[in-house]
């Protein structure tokens, strides 16, 4: 009955301003945050450098009404973080948006599906 | 009542195997190739390559049950091409789902917005 068009990919973009305020990236950055409890151990969790995740997470900072990370005070490189409490629910939220956005798209995929090759034809003749 | 998070950009991909079978620059295409009925042209109203454009058409000839796109018998480049009942069936499918998805994601986008700032704070202290 549920017949796959191959993966759907969904992404959402929130833009504040010309920034984007929350996106994949950003969404997967908080997760590791929380996981890591450090921005550096984060970064280097998701395979990003230094200089772009905190990057990353100033452009959310000031993208909110309240920062979304926090670091220790007299933190060093590798000191702590913490995703606050407006982080939180920022990313629940941005999690729910992209269940629903999926859920939302799955019965135009199954009609989809059913014009879909399961594979490409080979670009060259054989 | 609805204010707006700022602009939301949602972006859908549909995969055939490896191969993107339909997303936002390969719909964009195929509306161009409807209203230039050449894909040259759709090409360059579009601002891509010769080669891209080509590229574009020949993964969704490849992805679907039959081509979305022909091109006149015989035909040169800047000679015709039409969109086929294929391609005008996906095409109306793939801007369907946008518009669902689009709708699906608006009472989180406002709950977002609650939470965003008009405009980020400056990057550096005044």
């Amino acid at each position: 009955m549920t017949r796959s068009a191959g993966p759907l990919k969904l992404k959402a973009q929130l833009f504040c301003g010309e920034e984007i305020a929350m996106g994949p990236g950003k969404a997967a950055l908080l997760e590791a945050i929380i996981q890591h409890g450090s921005i550096s151990a984060a970064g280097r969790a998701l395979g990003m450098s230094y200089r772009r995740t905190w990057m990353l997470v100033d452009v959310m900072n000031r993208s909110w009404v309240e920062p979304l990370v926090e670091t220790e005070v007299g933190g060093r490189r590798g000191g702590g973080a913490r995703v606050t409490e407006t982080g939180h629910a920022v990313l629940a939220a941005y999690q729910a948006l992209m269940d629903e956005i999926g859920a939302a798209a799955e019965p135009r995929i199954s009609a989809l599906a059913e014009l879909m090759r399961e594979s490409p034809r080979p670009a060259h003749k054989g």
